[in-house]
């Protein structure tokens, strides 16, 4: 941030008065600019004993598999984000939403959101930002092409508690990168 | 949003390529700025049959009374943000935090979410956004001096949690402003 949105002036970051932390100031008009964590909204949608996966075609983590999940907008619920993702990724509706997993990623400001719920009558399709989607079974998903952690335990957790038949919601934090390969 | 922060110069709202739609898109460098919810993370915290709250010294709703609670940081767990709201305005630390409500008020596009935790030692005191602070018994709560409607929702649902002694999380859509008194 090298400019005030509002009058165009120059920032600095200091702390305001009143405030415990550098902020992006203003140096002309002192407008406070913060910069808040960001909540990614997505689902895991369950068809029979199959879950649906979407290959990214975009960055990061192109041609990896993931759960449908994006940035929530302004002016909707994390459960309206959530099948909203599910719909611009993998053209589908889902219904009989519940939390089910929260991850704070502190070390990049996010907060995710899944909620688990029910593919409605099976159907799916292919959106701009997959290049495929496809349902699979514990056995058939591709764990070894998942493209992000918070996916890969979200849907680890959903077999283990699957055999329990009990999903009980958690909050779990993921404190660094997964390692390189 | 008048100006762009990256190069200073104007901006349109506008729909950005392959987006859906509009975002404030800078008219000379392209850079979309994109404005997304914010979380507010606070604790209910428990000490004996009490709850703590904090009357707030700051707007809106200066005067009445609330959960401490406050916006998410950069870099910070929305448990340790809920922990540091609670320490910042009412000098309390906390324990047993457990995600209990989560509220989506899309209207101002926020999320809130509370733990419900416990007032540890039942020690606390008054930070500087808070008037004065106190424990109060279920009919001790100064039911009509309640600042936000999701404070009022979260204290009911705990006291009557606490009579079954069954504590689930919640996710509840605030849809409309509380009607004028």
């Amino acid at each position: 941030m090298k400019f005030c949105s509002e009058c165009g002036g120059g920032i600095a970051l200091r702390v305001p008065k009143g405030d415990d932390r550098d902020r992006f100031v203003c140096n002309d008009c002192d407008y406070v600019h913060y910069i808040n964590p960001r909540v990614i909204v997505g689902c895991l949608p369950v068809y029979e004993d199959k879950v649906l996966l979407c290959k990214r075609a975009i960055e990061p983590r192109h041609g990896l598999w993931t759960l449908p999940a994006g940035f929530m907008e302004n002016g909707e619920t994390t459960e309206e984000g959530a099948a909203r993702e599910t719909w611009e990724e993998a053209r589908a509706r889902v219904s009989h939403q519940r939390l089910y997993r929260v991850f704070d990623v502190p070390y990049i400001s996010q907060v995710y959101m899944f909620y688990l719920c029910s593919l409605d009558d099976g159907l799916f399709g292919v959106g701009p930002e997959s290049l495929e989607t496809a349902l699979y079974t514990e056995s058939e998903v591709p764990w070894d092409q998942i493209a992000f952690p918070v996916v890969e335990e979200t849907l680890r957790a959903y077999f283990d508690d699957r055999r329990r038949d009990e999903f009980p919601m958690a909050v779990k934090a993921i404190r660094s990168r997964r390692p390189p390969a």
